[in-house]
């Protein structure tokens, strides 16, 4: 979680943002506008380039973009930088975060603050940290019938609330436990200041090595939040369901199906998402803002 | 919650059951042969009849036996239980529950004991309890669409999990908060061992007039469980939803649609369920078999 | 909880306070003023009156001002209160809190407002509550060797952290669980925003007749808030104990010694206090403010 | 952790054991016995020896064993092997559980099963864990004044309970937050199934290289337990109290005296305890026996 000036600057700047929103189209026109100035090559999603008006960027889609790019500017909330993680993560293509508006885990850089910001990054003065993806993948008599990856979080749920499935645990070949239960999440440190947390899960820095692992509404009391080395490879045997339609989530964005007697593998992704941060980063501060931790004493 | 021997004895028992279980039958033939050999008119609702072989017994439709009887005896598991007490509360007729198979919070017979059991009861010795039901009310501009009724518990929540709806609390036309989470469980203390439970509520006395609100995966920490007066009208506004269909449930059993800008209103069901024990029922006993609570020290 | 302006006036107005304080000090001399000005009979408890200089005010003791007053007017903050309402509950007079800085859920008049806020309560524009208190007694082979009471909150425990207690809960002569934890919470519904709610106790409306019991830290993981009705007689029997000295708090203030072998019996204290509150007291507006609930939508 | 068959075998046994127990005096004359039939030199703990009628062993102050022994074998419960890890991980000697009578998460061999397993564990066939100590140090104005170690957890508390304390947590060098409650539970994984879960921690699998720091009845609803990595460095900083007395626990055994202004260090001691296992030793197979999980399904 340092920076390294020595790396060559980046000269192909990507941008990508969440469509539909004002503040983002506005973010974006600055944002080209303090890059043309800086006579940086860049492009823009085709799917936000469609949609800011006056646009005087080169527009490319979403694949070619990843390719193309040596950094990718990511401008929305948290939601829009856990999806272009998925995208980008196998490009191995940093992401720098603009926030739409209020503070986010991901997206730390302030709106207002934007130009001077990005212009620091883009001298080289930035951390940059590592964060690891999971892949999920569904499996029918032994055939891997769906995948998907998530930065926050696989959950495995009974599709409506209000239902109960029942599954086995398996951790590296060892049985841990059958449960039943609305689900279970299965969170990065990453994802643990979001759904996770919610649940009753631990807060867990973000530079460990580690998974958790939270029951939802788990139907007895000794069901606890679990958390595992991020090597660990986890296989849940779905259950026999009495209709129900288990979902497997991933970042609560991509949903993928399964069915009774099926499993659930999850395990790291192997390509991590670089995560660019200004070098003022500071974890513990963006939780005592978002979270409502108490300040210094005397202060 | 005494026994009153003075009240005059059954003379009509109702039977209901959870069709579709082998065990179920096996009940309902024990049960009518023991009724014919003590001379007691019954009969059987028109569902369970039609599967039960060689049925000594009339059948009545489930309406016309709620009418009919002065007993309603139920066998099956609690949600038998569940589904029997909100069709029959409204006639004012007790219910006594036999258990096909674990011990439940309401169905406290157990197959083995079941004929000594229910002629004790049918015999006068015996504990009632009255139960509060939950009224639902989906009220849209100004006009109720539809009703629900629950013994366990009324909830509203996001239709499919890991979706977040939006919505304002008011009890008693006083506005107590926001809440941004999966949805809220509203039970009463028959339900705060059921679902309220698994989602960290607290256990309450059956006996208490209290209704007991629990948020489901809340967004912000400082949401907790709040219990409030049995006579407390809840009014609950749902804000703008992108893309939720949020649905309100009475008991995991019953489902209403809810919109954008509808209101749910929850209050005490005006005819309670009146629930026949055997008269050493205990509820504590009953916690710590199913709960797994410590029993007496140095025994 | 409606106020009764046919009720006579207060006549003679107690003044009681937190000394040690130099905004509790200030608060005591306008509070004096005002009822001089008011023409309105008032003494001042004798700890109070030796540290405000200037006093124009007769000064009585603690018992002699509990019998006298027929309004007792507590500064500080809710500590404050907690002791008063301990010491003037079997007088039955009502109490008035004017809290000495933040808001507190028992004391909330704010010094700001305080002239204005005192003479509409003298002028009869006021809610009445009747909050119950707690009674503690330490029973030693069947003899009552102390005993405490308290409006929030019993608390048994091991007496240092990081020991473990265990002891058998029965309520009215049922056994309800052993249970080894570093002790047991039993709050009023007053308390529940106290100690309690640190423990994982739900909120309880400040209204109902009910106890909360939250155990400590409990060895087992299927231990979990209990809430039962008011008229519940408890009785706590200590298991034998290697090097703990037990000890038994009432709101956090006063301290009883009890023994391995000893029982502890809590029930609701024979009178209520009586609190008054401005006419715009609303108990869930105080919630949102001290637990940080959320606010209307759009607003 | 593997077992590594071509290290050379144990040729001198310590042990030691919990005094007072007749059980562990039983278990040791059995241990003894065995040795001597397998001709292995071994000596016992002084302390352990006085009480063991009969004892044909020679016996050894504690450091001396630490010096002499190549294998050090605890008998009692997990207790006994907490103060052994702490004396004996910086001698690096591996250390052998034989409980003396229920299962525990580190001493894993049952009474009824000693003599075969230990003899197995002595031919080469067993699992060798890592598990890491904490160091915590009291220091007042730059100085050291005392220092413990804790296998389990540090615990920061205010000494009695129904007290808060305050203090600011500093981690790394960068500010956390500054807190109020009873006090702070600082685990390792070992730990994470003592009194940290009774707290609401997480379970953490003991490989993992975390801390664990779950707040004890915080005064604020917006703390949870918080995970970081195994070298991170804590300071805390007391607040300024009024009467109370802080303490430091080190696994509830030792106990610290801290003061207003003091600060806490804890850190990674920087030798490991190795904690032998039969070979096969499940950890989840413990926690399910322990916690009561779920068993695999239809089993």
């Amino acid at each position: 979680m340092t920076n390294t000036p020595s790396e060559p600057g980046f000269q192909r700047i990507g941008i990508v943002g969440r469509p539909g929103s004002d503040s983002v189209v506005h973010t974006v026109q600055r944002l080209t506008a303090l890059l043309n100035e800086l006579e940086l090559a860049h492009a823009v999603d085709n799917s936000l380039a469609a949609i800011v008006p006056h646009l005087q960027a080169e527009s490319r889609d979403r694949e070619d973009l990843g390719q193309w790019a040596d950094l990718i500017i990511v401008v929305g909330g948290d939601g829009t930088l856990l999806a272009a993680a998925r995208d980008f993560a196998a490009h191995q293509k940093p992401l720098l975060g603009i926030n739409r508006g209020r503070l986010g885990f991901l997206t730390d850089i302030m709106p207002f603050e934007m130009e001077a910001r990005v212009q620091a990054v883009l001298a080289g003065d930035y951390v940059k940290e590592d964060r690891f993806l999971l892949e999920a993948k569904v499996v029918r008599q032994g055939e891997v019938v769906s995948t998907g990856r998530a930065l926050n979080d696989v959950v495995l749920h009974s599709g409506q609330s209000i239902r109960m499935i029942e599954f086995e645990l398996h951790i590296d070949d060892q049985f841990v436990y059958s449960q039943r239960s609305d689900g279970l999440i299965i969170s990065t440190p990453t994802g643990s200041t979001a759904y996770a947390l919610s649940a009753g899960g631990p807060l867990v820095h973000p530079s460990l090595d580690t998974m958790i692992l939270v029951p939802m509404f788990p139907h007895s009391l000794n069901n606890r939040p679990l958390v595992v080395g991020g090597d660990a490879q986890l296989r849940l045997h779905i259950g026999p369901q009495e209709g129900v339609s288990p979902v497997v989530s991933c970042d609560a964005q991509g949903h993928l199906e399964i069915l009774a007697d099926d499993e659930l593998w999850v395990s790291r992704f192997p390509y991590k998402l670089k995560l660019l941060h200004p070098s003022d980063h500071n974890y513990y501060e963006i939780c005592r803002t978002k979270l409502g931790w108490g300040n210094p004493l005397d202060a």
